[in-house]
């Protein structure tokens, strides 16, 4: 059996720490398996290595930025070598160089386009662990790239897909991927698995259990992945196509207060004019989210949406210049909103789900603001003050019940 | 006029440092010449790295010390392009895969094999300032390597050969090369021109200004260096082929108390005896260095040679261990002793000098232990208690006279 594990920053962030992922790696090990290790810098490496930059030179290219920081990784897997040498198995680091790891010229944010497997082979076929750099990759100038924040899980998907990894495990520190955040929802439970869609659906909603692009690849080459954590020997929740599993009506419940709401009044009501708005705020940048329209009257009517709060100063301001070629009257918002959404493959076929996660909502007496659905979740807007109680009820409604 | 640049770790300790060097490498670059770097890892980067790895395993691997070591130069010259783009300076940094620094396979201890210019051209011809990381190369498994302490020095001369640079600049926190150690000789001056030869002889008596193998290489490409301080304006000492300069009679002093004397009494005064002697320690890979034979007396005779303090005791036991096949009746040593050198390439034409030198020594009452000479060297040993008086002495009845 071949499998990829990947470490964070956290589990390799001292001696002790490195001595006990390097622990977890020989087990395998020595139960015969293939082992490709994959490493995130240690522990607060990076964001030390950004802000000597940054004393240096706020502005500093990409390019350099890269150079940099990819030091960190470096440092992990030579260390992690050691380590499992000083246990006396044999053991050899890899830069994103020395695999092979080709990626999109884009620095800060690449992309893998090409990742070969010849060094790593030879290394495992000579019974070593090999310990890969995560986060990087080389492009067709020979220069150094990195994937973004998150990147090594998504160089982990990489690796576990090209080398046809029977598994790929992404060690975290929580157990698992759980039906809410425990630390607001006391009945939130661990799941033993979900599909890679609600994984997705999760992930974009701010659940930073695994990197979203590495869900996507993961999904693309059908990776299985395995969350679960470095502190203790809970089985973790399996990332995998939905086909072999049991659909749950919904497998989990998330919120993100990180939402406003801008509501712009008495536009003409004529066609094309919301489509004015939205490609105004498009050109600019500003994604949006939820949108509600509301029904004519004295030919005007009335438009609402959501943006992330970091955008919100940015789209007011846009909206004001346009004011009057978007024909628009006034303009409002709100920042003391959140999104509730519930997610789970099954919705597909179930008619009813949110009429169910209403009904809980007016149970608790919490308020609907605007709606929004795809085919495996359902968002709402409420007031802020509302998320806790609202996720409570939500969850409780549909996670106990099953 | 294509100028490379070295600064050591010190240079570039911390961010003013870096600055500092930024500015001193954009003068030349607004002069319009083609500037190219070398940069060693930033302070104690090196050290800290080294304590790090030794609290892992104290018996890591080179190959892997080597990958975790050389994160260090891509640290200092990272951030030396950011601090060159900062001043508006177009600048890019470069590793040893990215210029292709091939060296061999040794880890800790490689030297350069090949090393290509195609990288280096085309960012020099797009006017950027080229940093390159000092200390490092590949080998031909694509595996970092380095090339041991102060292989910076190297990387510089070798990068300035390839390239055929019109200048070959090291800087340090010393203004040059000095007649002798000022710390010690208050007289002590510094030279403005010396010959490799010279050079290789100081560096090897432990006058840490170069490192050895980098002068070695710089005569055999004829790459002119310069010795200057990264913190003054100073001219600095030339380092170059002897025939274009005038030949001081000695150009240096230098002192060595890490050394201790080892006399074998007694042995059989046959042919091959002493070969046996110093065969054996060879093959334990003990350096002898300077012998003293006494004249054969009842049969027997006495041998006295030098050894680096470090060997002593090893040297001892493999003597003791064969002390009857080579017909030692006694093994006495002495570590209190110190070796004294006088250089100069001026000597080989001009004898007498090492009668001035006793002459000099005799006159402050040092007792000479024993003699060895080479071409431009003289070489006496004395008691360590006298190392000081005698430096003066010596650097005194040479130097000022001239």
């Amino acid at each position: 059996m071949l499998v990829v594990k990947k470490f964070g920053g956290s589990s390799v962030a001292d001696r002790d720490k490195i001595f006990n992922v390097a622990r977890r790696c020989i087990e395998d090990y020595k139960a015969g398996h293939d082992v490709v290790v994959v490493l995130s810098a240690m522990g607060n490496t990076t964001d030390d290595l950004i802000e000597l930059a940054q004393g240096i030179n706020p502005h500093a290219k990409q390019r350099e930025m890269d150079m940099l920081l990819t030091t960190g990784e470096q440092v992990s897997v030579s260390l992690m070598a050691m380590a499992m040498q000083a246990m006396d198995v044999p053991a050899v680091s890899l830069n994103a160089f020395q695999v092979m790891m080709y990626s999109t010229s884009r620095y800060g944010n690449a992309r893998f386009k090409r990742v070969d497997t010849e060094r790593i082979h030879h290394e495992l076929d000579s019974r070593k662990i090999v310990i890969v750099t995560g986060f990087q990759g080389v492009n067709k100038y020979d220069d150094i790239t990195t994937l973004g924040r998150g990147g090594s899980d998504t160089t982990a998907v990489a690796l576990a897909a090209v080398l046809h990894a029977d598994k790929c495990e992404i060690y975290t520190d929580v157990d698992g991927v759980y039906t809410a955040d425990p630390r607001v929802v006391k009945n939130a439970r661990k799941l033993d698995v979900i599909t890679y869609d609600e994984m997705l659906e999760l992930a974009s909603l701010g659940a930073k259990v695994l990197h979203n692009r590495s869900v996507e690849m993961a999904k693309k080459y059908n990776v299985e992945l395995v969350v679960r954590s470095s502190l203790n020997r809970s089985e973790g929740t399996t990332v995998k196509e939905a086909s072999n599993m049991e659909k749950l009506l919904v497998t989990g419940v998330a919120a993100d207060a990180n939402t406003a709401r801008i509501s712009v009044i008495g536009v003409e009501d004529k066609p094309g004019i919301a489509f004015r708005i939205f490609d105004t705020l498009a050109k600019n940048n500003i994604n949006v989210d939820i949108i509600l329209q509301s029904v004519g009257r004295d030919g005007t009517k009335d438009i609402s949406f959501t943006v992330a709060s970091g955008d919100l100063e940015y789209a007011l301001k846009i909206l004001e210049d346009h004011k009057e070629r978007l024909t628009i009257r006034e303009i409002t918002h709100n920042e003391e909103v959140a999104k509730l959404s519930v997610i789970g493959a099954g919705m597909m076929s179930n008619p009813g789900v949110a009429a169910r996660m209403f009904e809980s909502l007016y149970n608790s007496r919490v308020n609907i603001n605007m709606i929004s659905t795809s085919e495996i979740r359902i968002t709402v807007l409420v007031a802020e003050k509302d998320i806790d109680k609202a996720m409570n009820a939500v969850h409780d409604g549909f996670i106990m019940s099953e």
